[in-house]
């Protein structure tokens, strides 16, 4: 046995954060803020409990343990306090007693089973974080200590995940990079080094498995990770505390530079899905609440600045996040953050607008990240999907969208059904109604084509196709818009949305303009459905409130929406609302001649309360080929408390489709002060194709991917 | 014509002021936010528009108007920017010029009309603050532009008031106060001083109107204004104002000691209404988001720390408003605040329970409000309502509760039904639903009975009656608790609610317990209805999820309610939900054998969407003369972002009723450690009195109003 040193710090980088401790920098609030949870955490007795319930408390004990025995090691170090060992000692020391009593559990889905937790998963993070831990106490332990530690607890979790399972091991899936960067830094830990080679290779040493074969699998070319950003935020923690681990102890890796840096893509790729508060898209059945200050991302920000640099974003992200990774990582950005703040303010991020492909090679379609800020600094950001099935339990909804501006998300993400830990909510696992509701294509800000959703909720066949995006088209100041085609997801219909904000100089932030074309055989029914928040202020149509509400439909998702009012409107339709302190003016119209608001609110058929009540509205039309067109408009303050409101209506007056056929679509769309022509190609081009097509005797000519025509008004006198 | 000065500050103050200016202050922040505040305004051009919609642009350009020229005298002498007086200076010509060109507005309800705005009140609040105005700059005006601005402006305003609208003048009424105030304000700023002497006596000059008339009237003998929090605070500006106008103009009223200190009265019983938060309870048809941040309660607290002295409350609640009066009052605070926080970290207020008599004697019942703090230092908040209805549009809601703990209202008051200045919203004005939904009794946290609202709807009849208070005990530190009677606000029947806060060790926050009882003749269904907000997490009874929806009832406010779902428990009820952060957990029961919990949403027959969507669940049952008991028990923490779940069941297992009769109700309660009986007087009683009941051949003894007996359950090997 050779008694190990702290993994992840030398000496030197020990002294170094110490001289933080008490400061009011970055790094200083990390430290104290780590000292008062742990504290609060070491009044109460140690436990090492049995099986539980998942989500219950057992479950919550033992992920508490590894995550104060983390923080602990390494304030051990920092601090010098003698307790903070004692506390890693002691609990280590109770584990090792009881690990191999413990049976493991009973299984329950497809996920194998630890002897503390319901899935191995948990067991990989338990594993990781207590061998770090060992790293930074083991020196204070007395042989007996060590040796019991190592064979009671260590050793068997080793053997456990690496023969027992050793299926599991080397799969590619972001569980498995947990499981690897377990196993290597726990053979680090206690001197075995052969557990690192594994970690890195794979069992069979055969590139077929390991960490550097999941990384140079599991992300697109972009650094995108299929299953969106919350299993990357998920991901990215094991990624980048491993990658660290390499970097000290496997310098022949270089492994920052591994791949063409893919550790510093996946980690910008990352970063720049987020909005301008920090929170994560919701993209493909996630946490709506997910942010940057999860202390994963912490860790990646802090990694991501010392490897490969630190700009104006990454400390506005720093400055959401208000804290740093407890390492001489997140040291070297808490000072970047200490001398750029004493030079002037730090704002929100502004990321630039990025199209992440999907796929191993980046052929299966892209996610879209469009931002554009106002006169004030306020950042737009719309988010469109034309990328992959996210996996077994991804949406259904290719050419979704979603939008944010003002520090909230205005056309909405419901997010998955899933209350995670709360253990009265079924162990705090998914729902049944994520498959019932949350992921169809009806909970989405998309359009559902006869009541039915994408791929009829089928993953295989889901997962065979994807979005083929058109353009992508961020330059201008003006304008910035993206366009991509679903043709596989409904049969004998292809779909193409084309997205774009528009500065106006008489609005007060980017107008969203929103085309969405299907074509194909026979008539359809279209649903073009918007998940919003807040108070309905007015409309331009007469609707009814029905006095017996039924849900709307039976299936795919309808079952569950209360069909809670609806009307006919003439023309373009008009549905404005106030969400918190701001309102949106909605205007939606097609090529259809007739069409209907539909008024609707999630909870029906929800037996046990599981859905949340989120209001909705739905453009609904018949027809065959369709154009459906759209713009959102924000406008104006409203502060309740104040009593103050300005501006609640708005300045655009209208949207209505001039044309559309195969070649390109032509919208028209009329403010107080402009009138915007928007052409649109149809079919795939080139930013040189020259495009003509002609409605109602008037010839629409551009070249490119699209053109804007914006005139002037003339006031009347 | 003589050179006003400014009425409300000295050269001294001024600078006092001054010295302010930059600094990191209270008062040094309030400066610099008005600064910034005024230049944002000062970039518009100037602009005096005509008549408009009420809450459309015209109607906010005169209050904005207003409000940045009350800043812009102030500013000037403080700052000595002379852009601040030009900006004053031209803003009152151009109004000078255009005033007497306005007519009349249209008069659309009860309250008068002026030039400006759509109801004197307005013109009154903009005559008061460009008086003030007016006072700040007029020594840098020329002789001309004094004489264009007082007799093409002031001056007929002034003739407005106290001529044209006397019978108005010395009518006792918040709206009064504002009248006075403007007045007198206005005729010392023009030299006028007849019409401060007629501001302070009347027109008359004989007490029957006038400032003293009103302070002396308009307040119970505890300070509290009948029409609650919400109109009080608007009203307390005036007051204050005006109070201290007469300080300095007037000091033989010696106005700060009048009526054995009617002023510092009534601002404190203004205060201690407020959640621990700053928000203020809706109490009588209200706003849910006022709070002590309005720029009356700021006056109101600078003007009582100055005049009435400083405690931790106050300093709290400056902490919580951020910002003082501009003004010498304030800085008086400011100083204190700087001084204090030198000393240690200022905390949340915790405001002693109290409880506010109402009626000019002080015998028309009461408004109690109870406070406990946790063992982590939050406040919880009880508020009954057992006192008068509150004017025209007040609710009928007597011996409702709201409750508040952990920064959120828990059973929850839903407000009025109205968007305050949101032009298309009905011109801000109050909406229909205010009627048929709002004030109803089943909108609140009551017994409705047979579905009917309390006093039928009847203001005339809900005017007659009022609260019946038996105790209010908040002596101990384990228990605080109080009772009331309504015995005349539904035929037949007397009422009595019991509320108090228990500290149990074991739990985590006091429990809220509530016995309602209702006697008289013939059987009833009792809804006894409870406004939560949030997610429900589980209960004990199994229940039906309707498939079709249809309203609870058809009138009385029931028409707007959806019945989602409803279930029979078997015994006891519970109920538990997340709201946030915490977990609640309700168990209900009652004196009858059968029981239903329905579960609700607002919503149906609402034909413009101008009520919010929110939950409410109603214990329903039958039966004669009844006692209805429930527990509420707080606890737990959950955090999505963090994923973090603790505690989501809670330790309260059961409540039952032993028994209640004419003479006294028992109950017992049940947690995880305790076996808590608790016994209430059912008749007025003394602190003495003597009580012996006897159910199921059990004897129970107590003296006073109540008693508690809390047992430890021996915990089973």
């Amino acid at each position: 046995m050779t008694i190990s040193t702290p993994i992840l710090l030398t000496q030197a980088e020990i002294a170094d954060l110490r001289k933080e401790f008490g400061r009011t920098s970055l790094m200083g609030k990390t430290i104290a803020a780590h000292i008062n949870e742990l504290q609060d955490f070491m009044r109460l007795p140690i436990d090492v409990p049995g099986h539980g319930e998942a989500g219950g408390y057992e479950h919550n004990r033992h992920k508490q343990n590894y995550t104060y025995m983390n923080l602990a090691g390494r304030l051990f170090l920092i601090t010098e306090q003698q307790q903070y060992a004692d506390f890693v000692i002691a609990l280590l020391e109770e584990y090792a007693d009881k690990y191999l009593t413990f049976d493991f559990h009973v299984q329950k889905n497809t996920n194998p089973t630890g002897r503390l937790f319901h899935q191995i998963l948990n067991e990989h993070c338990w594993l990781l974080y207590t061998s770090l831990a060992y790293s930074c106490v083991s020196q204070v332990m007395t042989p007996a200590q060590r040796t019991r530690i190592e064979s009671q607890l260590f050793e068997p979790m080793l053997e456990m995940f690496t023969v027992k399972y050793a299926h599991d091991f080397d799969r590619i899936h972001n569980h498995g990079i947990w499981a690897v960067a377990a196993v290597g830094i726990c053979g680090l830990a206690i001197g075995k080094r052969e557990y690192l080679d594994m970690a890195v290779y794979g069992l069979a040493r055969n590139d077929t498995g390991g960490f550097l074969a999941q990384i140079s699998q599991l992300f697109a070319p972009s650094g995108y990770y299929m299953e969106g950003p919350y299993y990357h935020r998920y991901a990215i923690r094991p990624t980048c505390l491993f990658a660290e681990v390499l970097n000290r102890h496997m310098p022949e890796v270089d492994i920052y530079q591994y791949k063409d840096k893919v550790i510093g893509n996946t980690v910008k790729a990352l970063l720049s899905t987020a909005y301008p508060n920090g929170q994560f898209p919701a993209l493909n059945d996630a946490s709506r609440t997910m942010s940057i200050t999860d202390m994963g991302v912490q860790v990646a920000v802090s990694v991501y600045c010392k490897h490969y640099g630190i700009d104006d974003n990454l400390l506005g992200m720093a400055k959401i996040q208000d804290r740093v990774w407890m390492h001489p990582c997140g040291l070297a950005l808490s000072r970047a953050f200490e001398q750029a703040q004493a030079q002037a303010d730090i704002g929100i991020p502004f990321w630039p607008s990025v199209e992440l492909n999907e796929g191993p090679d980046g052929t299966h379609g892209a996610q879209g990240f469009i931002r554009m800020q106002d006169k004030k600094g306020d950042v737009s950001q719309l988010v469109m999907n034309y990328g992959q099935h996210g996996m077994g339990h991804g949406n259904f909804d290719t050419l979704g969208i979603t939008f944010f501006n003002r520090g909230q998300e205005v056309l909405r993400e419901y997010g998955f059904a899933r209350w995670v830990n709360v253990e009265p909510k079924f162990g705090g696992r998914y729902l049944d109604e994520n498959k019932s509701y949350a992921r169809q294509t009806i909970a989405h800000n998309a359009v559902t084509v006869d009541e039915k959703c994408q791929n009829e909720f089928n993953v295989e066949r889901a997962d065979s196709v994807h979005g083929l995006p058109h353009f992508f088209s961020v330059d201008s100041d003006v304008i910035a818009g993206m366009s991509a085609f679903a043709n596989q997801h409904y049969d004998g219909l292809s779909m193409q949305r084309s997205v774009f904000m528009l500065a106006l100089p008489e609005l007060e932030s980017p107008l969203l303009i929103d085309l969405y074309r299907l074509a194909g055989d026979g008539e359809h029914q279209y649903d073009y459905s918007h998940q919003y928040d807040g108070q309905i202020i007015r409309t331009n149509f007469d609707y009814v409130c029905h006095q017996e509400v039924s849900t709307l439909g039976h299936d795919n998702g309808y079952q569950h929406l209360w069909h809670i009012a609806s009307g006919k409107p003439s023309g373009t339709a008009l549905v404005s609302w106030l969400q918190q302190q701001t309102y949106y003016t909605w205007l939606g119209t097609s090529s259809n001649e007739h069409s209907e608001i539909v008024f609707t609110r999630t909870g029906a058929n929800d037996p046990s309360f599981n859905l949340r009540s989120e209001p909705a509205f739905i453009y609904r039309t018949q027809g065959q080929s369709t154009l459906l067109a759209s713009v959102l408009e924000t406008h104006g303050y409203f502060n309740e408390e104040f009593e103050q409101s300005v501006n609640a209506r708005g300045k655009v007056s209208n949207i209505k489709v001039i044309g559309h056929n195969e070649y390109a679509s032509v919208v028209e769309i009329t403010t107080s002060e402009s009138t915007v022509t928007l052409m649109v190609s149809n079919q795939l081009s080139t930013p040189t194709s020259e495009h003509s097509v002609t409605f109602n005797h008037k010839t629409y000519q551009f070249s490119g991917h699209y053109a804007v025509e914006i005139t002037a008004i003339k006031q009347e006198k």
